[in-house]
């Protein structure tokens, strides 16, 4: 199969899944896929999940095929079956490896989107839009990075804490392929000497970094870790990192709290970091003008806790 | 050259622009043109405008390419000089033409996405992107549904109306790929029995509607009919539609008028369109259940405003 690919491709692998193929197959990433008539292509009407190969392991695969299900009721783009998607990574894994691309850090992107404009791809909604499953290493940049420090600029989402509540149409907790804006935010904290961005609503509550979930620890009265996230209900995505930390938090002993948190919050907090699949957690030493202690020790405990992994299902919030 | 196209794709044609084909070549957008690395097909990122060849010629080509190329500036996307773009559509309508596909009612896209995710297509910004024009047939359904009466549902934007001044990030003027919320508010009007969307702001401005631009008619003291569209001071895009009727209009002696608008100013005009290069311009009859009368005779003197296209450059809001 390697032959086929170019030399410089050796290490990306993409999975094409459709009614034909519900268990996928192999395509080139370099050979171009999509029509310009795609509507993730050309209205970024579609939606997607990221996940992570980490020490062998495939992290966390429910939590984001939940997730893309949850996406798909929230757009209206048909997917197929969960054993569709399984099957097509592991077809995908096993070329990756077959290739030499190795068996760790590997990016396991899955994508569907609403298929091509007046033309489903099939008569049943499960099969009519597009679908692929795209392997790649972890780029070198985020694993430079990893539990590295990191500074943040808080920016405004424009939007405030009830919007999600009363506008659905806003899409605003569906992992959509319409980022721009997220792609946006990155550039302007580059050009400011940031590393990422957390956002928050035009009053006041902090949401999310533009790929990333963020994290709060605290201390209670009797010393105990308490770890804070922001509230889903300003329509933030419900983040599988998080979740994973918070399940092997819980049963370590550790308080849990959901939001809504504000930027003061965050200005107080013990300890704060970004959390996501790919780049797992990055403490943060500085947002804006404010200096942050950094701790390894809790950092290391935070890895830890993701690592563990064993949870099929997480602490929810409410 | 038609003869390599599939039957089916008789009335679509692609032309694609990089640095080796600066004048374009023609593709068939049948076969697939777009890498799943392209950062136009996995996060939205690009930005396009569409415009309307209508009674044989190509309408309002230098205001489409003075926005894309500000849409551009806003994103940081490089794009070919305008004699490029202007070179492919020619090669495309040429193509368009022998192949059958008539000489009017053709819509006309332009497209620019940021390119392969850490493979520029050039060192030179201004070709390192993913570029084409893509030409199909006005769809059926709107030269159906040209110049007729329409509802629309008033929905929330989520945004208030200084977001755009405040936060550049949000992209709130340009016209990117990220779409997904425009076509999830064209889903719920539908699912409520409307036939499109007005948005309004969270302080209660109105905007833009998903693909079109907003115009109310009133009359002044002495009778003379007036035109207002709300300001752009919102960031809404600016109606390249909407530019060419206010142009012919103020030749006529009509006055003219630049928001802000709020959703009973609305409810105060005698009359009310939506505005946009494909669909022309469309009554509207009712908001939410608020009836409006329409004019057929206003109507065509729009239409007519809008066929006069003399305007290289159209009045400006301030």
């Amino acid at each position: 199969m390697a032959e086929r690919f170019g030399e410089h491709s050796l290490k990306a692998v993409g999975v094409r899944i459709d009614a034909e193929h519900p268990e996928g197959f192999i395509f080139d990433p370099h050979q171009p896929q999509l029509r310009v008539t795609d509507l993730g292509s050309v209205r970024g009407d579609g939606i997607f999940e990221t996940m992570l190969v980490l020490d062998g392991k495939l992290r966390k695969l429910q939590p984001h095929l939940d997730r893309l299900a949850r996406s798909a009721e929230i757009t209206e783009i048909g997917i197929p079956p969960e054993e569709s998607w399984r099957a097509a990574i592991d077809r995908g894994l096993e070329e990756f490896k077959t290739r030499g691309g190795g068996g760790d850090n590997i990016s396991v992107r899955l994508t569907a989107t609403r298929g091509v404009d007046g033309e489903p791809a099939s008569e049943d909604p499960r099969w009519a839009g597009t679908y692929w499953v795209l392997l790649t290493p972890v780029p070198e940049k985020v694993m430079a990075n990893r539990l590295k420090p990191i500074s943040v600029t808080l920016l405004d989402r424009g939007y405030d804490s009830k919007a999600s509540e009363r506008a659905p149409w806003l899409l605003l907790s569906a992992k959509t392929l319409s980022y721009a804006v997220n792609m946006a935010a990155y550039r302007w904290a580059a050009q400011h000497g940031f590393d990422d961005v957390i956002f928050y609503t035009s009053d006041g509550q902090v949401l999310e970094a533009p790929t990333s979930t963020v994290l709060l620890l605290t201390k209670t009265a009797d010393g105990t870790p308490k770890l804070t996230t922001p509230t889903l209900k300003t329509g933030i995505l419900p983040g599988t990192s998080q979740g994973s930390i918070f399940a092997a938090a819980e049963r370590a002993g550790w308080e849990l709290g959901y939001g809504p948190i504000t930027p003061e919050d965050l200005k107080a907090a013990d300890h704060l970091w970004l959390a996501s699949s790919l780049r797992l957690v990055s403490p943060i030493e500085r947002i804006d003008d404010t200096e942050f202690a950094t701790d390894e020790d809790y950092t290391a405990q935070l890895l830890d806790f993701l690592k563990e992994d064993l949870a099929s299902s997480y602490p929810q919030e409410g």
